[in-house]
């Protein structure tokens, strides 16, 4: 059904007319009540602009549009990546099937069948690393998009868990300077180049591969020995003659959804040790039980969901900031740009119907404090306001906390982010209009103990589950992306005026004719 | 007089009532048409949704707000840093005098002394240089904010003109694992430490001063002959006895303008060579000029403003993305996110009363062609228009670019770039609502040969002219920050709390009491 038909929309339209005053409400008792717990997370929501009759619509919403079925139905394998009546992808959605490998796993067949797959490739990997073992140091990844964003992400989170001595590095842009600035940082000698397409003709990583085994043959080094793939089976790249190995990925995990599958994990496992990737899994298998067999009221990325939709369809924000108080998780965000935007960015229902209401907001953000110094100002005092999440821990990584002024920097850190919750909620009077702060301005805070291996998986599957429920939610298909064709046509229409007429600059009548306007 | 009140407000509300459709009027002779050149920059404007009626509008507009006269003002270093009738900070903004050193300095009394201040500053920096010639390889910054943003998006930027074997490093969040993890990649004794706080008393780069200098200590190395500061004259930190050199900085220079001042130069010049340093001052004083002498229709970062003012007041588009396609100005976003955002996100303006209209947007950005591979989706197909603000080089920095499949990798990268404009503008009609594209959605794009230093410094100054004509347009205050002081305050509340209870987490009830909420 339409999101807008659902009975509880008119009801949250009713509730929207008179949303709580977070500088009137917030009070100690209600942000200890307002608070979820599972899967070793706390969501603090307290200062959300929602009262217990918002949740309840809210939550009559999420029965209505039957969200914990369509979990339950996407976990198993069904075709759920489809538009109903009109020529579109009809593919399952599988990603949680590249961590099932632990005790519960899934029963239904396309589900159980995918997680075969994964643990048969995953046991590929952990044979071809102790092959190659004390061969390499440096890992560099080869890919765009899904194929670098989630692994990259991945990769600058865990480097406190790196085994001694290991480089990662990824060229993902066709900008040639990412690929020369990278390949200056690496002896070739020592590297291991693992290339991610999988439909193995992405122009941009194809472009970039050919780059780089050039300089390896430049160098006196034979690229087969180097080069490994990570592709469709039976891609053009599927080819032992070029390439070490091959590890496969299929059409049932989108790119943005793939960072668990072979698409992270060589340059995961190379990194962390196969063991250590296997805590992520493991932090992401038990996030996707949470999100499938919690009940609707215990469910912590349906909770995060139900109120991105209220602070998106009812007190009408375009964006929502996402602050991590880690340094480590200072590429996560641009991560769940393209897991949110890609995802929720759409413009039809899952009935090919225009939709009549606002879908996938601007995701953006930076690390807390450094957000502070920036761009808290319009946050603050700015015409807009921008809904937060944050999210923290309790203790630091390599737990090597410092002492200054009375206070460790963790300490300082973790006061940073509970003090902006705060100020953002209540808000501040003053004489002087310049320094008054007109609050009510709503945030959650998401905490865990310790941004382990096992907790990153987990963080990575409740924002993939919290993107899930919101596209169900609104009934649409969260897992293709029609959107990026369009551009890359005209791309290919204008690279072939460039193998025509090499100088591009300036631009010339020739030039844009050549898009045929 | 308050942006709303102005005659060509009026008109430019009765414009927004049929602003151009792209998908129609877009033809070759309106791209070639719709350019501004200047300062090695050329500014194609047809993808954006304005007629030469909307222009004349805009430029009226300008004219009534006297934002040349304020630029002159500015530049004079009047104290333009003021709410009338409040009490405010009372201050020149002068960070153009930081790079008024070439042929034509102002005569204005307080830019020349701000400029003199600069020269003293710059020649006590090359002969420092000079002095520890051979000493170190790594340059490490500690500083937040201003003291970080524009620095690190500069060093970033600037990479491929690096003398050979430097390396630098930053630490800015007060996230002890940002310390530690920094600290595992230097040689601390080849590291020159360059400590940024105007006022001396920054608690998060006091926190990691005293953590790095306990780290020299326990290796043994005196943190005197490897510190440097960079501070307020007379500020705590000003003293000999702990560093090797003092470079000022003062407060007619605000944090995020500050990259051209002491706050970037020493590690800039470390990498760069002071004669490298220099071609950036010398880019960024050109555009300065630029910006203070181009009459109303010629000059670029006015033009910039003016647009961004229609699409964000009149189009009621709350984001802006900046998509370089340069891979070197992957934090250039991050860095004009501060400079946009934190100037003019305000909520009153110059008279202290609070604002009738929108004032700065959220600002955000990644480099294409990866922002295709991630969040394009949205922007082509999501449910609201996001203007971008595409920047594109004719030639690579290093300038050995790759031959693939008949282009090179800059020519597609070029071809992407233009591709993506038109894409948003025309649209594309589908029998099938999944491959539909609604079109008419905006987008400029701004062009330059190469992005060398001088080029680099011209962009900065660009984005910092764009930003002060919007805040002149908008009648606010661009250059204070009063919005981070409630948060900050709350902080410091809690973590007297914390030096009472060292545990903080699960979050108790005495925990909230400290708020006193």
């Amino acid at each position: 059904m339409s999101f807008t038909r659902h009975p509880a929309f008119q009801k949250l339209l009713s509730l929207r007319q008179n949303p709580v005053d977070l500088t009137k409400e917030l009070a100690p008792d209600r942000l200890e009540k307002m608070l979820l717990k599972g899967c070793g997370f706390s969501l603090f929501y307290g200062t959300e602009r929602v009262t217990e009759e918002t949740l309840d619509a809210l939550y009559l919403l999420a029965e209505e549009a039957r969200v914990l079925e369509k979990m339950q139905r996407m976990q198993a394998g069904e075709v759920i990546n489809e538009i109903r009546g009109v020529e579109s992808e009809k593919r399952s959605v599988l990603h949680t099937a590249m961590r099932d490998l632990f005790d519960k796993r899934q029963e239904a067949p396309a589900a159980k069948a995918a997680a075969l797959l994964a643990e048969r490739e995953l046991t590929k990997l952990e044979n071809f690393l102790e092959k190659i073992k004390g061969k390499f140091s440096h890992v560099l990844q080869i890919g765009i998009g899904g194929s670098d964003l989630g692994p990259r992400a991945l990769a600058i989170a865990s480097e406190a868990f790196y085994k001694p001595g290991v480089q990662p590095h990824f060229i993902s842009n066709v900008d040639p300077d990412d690929t020369i600035s990278t390949l200056n940082k690496l002896d070739l000698s020592k590297t291991l180049v693992i290339v991610v397409s999988k439909s193995g003709t992405t122009l941009e990583t194809e472009t970039n591969e050919a780059f780089v085994r050039d300089r390896f043959q430049k160098a006196g080094l034979s690229p087969h020995d180097h080069f490994v793939a990570v592709t469709g089976e039976g891609s053009p790249m599927d080819d032992p003659s070029f390439y070490l190995a091959s590890f496969y990925i299929w059409d049932f995990v989108g790119g943005r959804y793939s960072a668990t599958s072979m698409v992270g994990a060589p340059l995961l496992s190379f990194c962390l040790g196969i063991e250590g990737f296997k805590e992520v899994l493991r932090g992401a298998h038990e996030m996707d039980l949470h999100a499938l067999k919690s009940p609707l009221r215990s469910n912590l990325p349906l909770l995060s969901a139900l109120l991105g939709v209220w602070n998106r369809n009812f007190l009408s924000l375009p964006t929502v900031a996402i602050i991590p108080y880690s340094q480590a998780l200072v590429r996560f965000p641009a991560h769940l740009q393209q897991l949110d935007m890609e995802s929720n960015g759409k413009g039809v229902d899952k009935e090919g119907r225009s939709v009549d209401f606002s879908t996938g907001p601007v995701v953006w953000g930076e690390p807390g404090t450094n957000g502070q110094h920036s761009f808290y100002q319009l946050i603050h005092q700015g015409t807009d306001p921008i809904p937060l999440e944050l999210i923290g821990f309790k203790k630091s990584q390599y737990e090597k906390d410092f002492s200054f002024a009375g206070t460790s920097s963790q300490q300082k850190l973790l006061s940073n982010l509970f003090a902006q919750a705060i100020a953002l909620a209540l808000g501040q009077k003053s004489d002087n209009p310049n320094r008054s702060f007109p609050g009510n301005r709503p945030s959650r805070i998401l905490m865990a103990e310790q941004l382990d291996l096992y907790t990153l998986g987990a963080l990575l599957s409740y924002y993939e589950h919290k993107v899930a429920f919101q596209g169900f939610l609104w009934n649409i298909n969260s897992f293709d992306q029609e959107g990026v064709q369009l551009g890359k046509r005209l791309a290919t229409q204008l690279l072939s005026h460039f193998q025509e007429t090499p100088s591009p600059f300036p631009l010339g009548d020739a030039y844009w004719k050549a898009l045929s306007l």
